[in-house]
């Protein structure tokens, strides 16, 4: 029997995946040339989705990478020179932070415990920084930024670039994409497909700093902005992409503009708020996250009390219930629980009536 | 009905490919956590096989990037401070040339004309050689090096790494890999699978160059060979990678080794020679690589004479055999077929008798 992925990524399969993959199978889509007008169209046809299902504004293009972590770094390399300003929160943050550091920029950080958010007030960002990471849903501690927050750093910084991370948020997040400059997401987390995909969303201001840049520094290569904005033009990549993946992501975000966005963050609230519901009156665990206004909707961590987290995996395991462990240092102390839109509101229920009976 | 894809890449699908995709998807393998251990055992299992297949010795590691392109970029930063040499003759070969100048490496190079291959007396490495790069077949151009001449390489070249694009020569290609440092491929090739996934085979004297290196200057971040190596020792990656083409490679390379390479190897060679017996004696088309040393088994590229490219590609479609056009500026003038492992005997026997039609 079929086990019920909670894992905050890879995660649960989007139920419709298996059927996509059946139809590009039988079309022999995976055999097509990435340099093929069937290429081209699958390419603007995920554009086209992708675009209307965020809301993007018109100059923004859309890159693929093999991975968000790719993001991290090609971002730093296009858009920057010096100065970089990191929201650091939890693991991931503090990826972003370290590409930057490897890349020998100066980058400064504002640095908050695990498990807690900003208080937005407190947020100096210095003159001069080039740009400014949000991760706007941490993977790691079940943190994320309020949207209000990101586009009132926006008002108060309009010089730096904003890059927000929304690799475990989309596609719930309601994001004023024209508040930002630039975002990116990898496809095995709140889409529901198969792990070796990022995408990036890149405005104009971006490319225009992008293009400063060229000629002056290495700014990634074969996945510099330059070089992806120049085959973006014709639905072209650099170099030859996961076809899979863009060919399951533009039909999985088909079907989730056919369900609707709203039905789908309507679902993803109503899911959470049962999840925390429960690990409120639970004896056995509590939200690891104080603070309401920074729980994560879709990634969902839990303080497990008095008994080790391994043996609650474990347990729920056996009864097809696959949670995640902690990360890093909270691997025996925490659970992680995925609330992307491939669970459904029974699965979750099902999840509940589990723990409740631990 | 299915066609058949003769096209250098994306290629027809291992026949293989399917079944096993069923299976993955049955066990929800593209859910499971990168970090979890049945995906160390994944890796595990598709290094052994690897390994087994290509006869690795045994200081070799295998990592995975996004492309075989991206290994371009990470050998150059992670092996290369100052000089590189390369033998360009296509598109490919030139494409490693052009990382190694945008990386601001002091690049040399052996070029000659496109279709034709190096006299090996004539590859003069210059001293103080860091890498010589040789790409083992042009798919642009459907030119190889003999293996041969790549091992004459080594013995008159012991200092620089030597690094070999195998992309569209593997599996085929007999290469001693004691005889070079490090060599990569993508999948989407010979192997037959989904695009979206770069292998790369890395000695011992390749880690310590990258280990001399680390520190003093920028060497790939998350995918410098460091990296890479520290992930790779429990079997892990530094992003979350393509698992589904790692599940797919480690299932089709046993399949590859339960047919035999030999056997793979012979089948090869006769299906090639079938192929440039009929473009010999053709009236409408010939081979483009006239030194039969260089001329690549597995990437076949034909002048079509007289009648445009573009009409022979668009009748043998509608026949249901998909050939790939000529590369860049040779797209009007020839054709190129792909006799990788995935295609049989009799569907190049169908694909000649409908040449022959022609």
């Amino acid at each position: 029997m079929a086990s019920v992925y909670f894992t905050p990524g890879p995660a649960q399969l989007y139920p419709t995946v298996a059927g996509h993959l059946q139809n590009a199978l039988d079309q022999q889509v995976f055999s097509q040339s990435h340099r093929s007008q069937a290429f081209k169209d699958l390419y603007r046809r995920a554009d086209e989705g992708l675009r209307a299902l965020f809301g993007l504004p018109q100059d923004y293009a859309i890159y693929f990478t093999g991975s968000a972590t790719e993001i991290w770094e090609r971002s730093l390399q296009s858009l920057t020179s010096e100065r970089t300003y990191h929201l650091v929160n939890g693991s991931f943050s503090k990826k972003y932070l370290d590409h930057a550091k490897w890349l020998g920029r100066d980058a400064q950080v504002l640095q908050v415990p695990f498990g807690q958010g900003f208080a937005i007030d407190q947020v100096q960002v210095p003159a001069g920084t080039e740009l400014l990471a949000i991760t706007q849903n941490e993977t790691s501690s079940g943190v994320c930024v309020p949207v209000a927050d990101i586009h009132l750093l926006r008002e108060r910084n309009p010089e730096p670039l904003i890059s927000v991370d929304i690799v475990s948020g989309a596609p719930y997040a309601p994001l004023d994409f024209s508040q930002i400059d630039m975002a990116f997401l990898s496809v095995q987390k709140g889409f529901g497909l198969p792990a070796g995909l990022g995408v990036w969303f890149v405005n104009e201001r971006c490319r225009t700093k992008a293009a400063q840049l060229e000629g002056k520094q290495y700014t990634g290569g074969h996945h510099s902005i330059a070089s992806l904005q120049d085959q973006y033009q014709g639905f072209q990549t650099p170099s030859t992409p996961n076809v899979l993946d863009i060919y399951l992501l533009a039909h999985v975000v088909e079907d989730m503009l056919a369900k609707g966005l709203d039905v789908i963050r309507q679902e993803t609230e109503a899911k959470a708020q049962q999840l925390y519901g429960f690990l409120e009156e639970s004896a056995l665990f509590s939200p690891f996250v104080q603070e309401k206004a920074h729980r994560s909707p879709t990634v969902i961590v839990a303080d497990v009390l008095e008994r080790p987290a391994a043996e609650i995996i474990s347990i729920l395991k056996k009864q097809g219930n696959i949670v995640g462990s902690g990360y890093g240092a909270f691997k025996d102390k925490q659970i992680r629980i995925a609330n992307f839109p491939a669970i459904s509101g029974q699965e979750v229920e099902g999840l509940i009536q589990l723990l409740k009976r631990l």
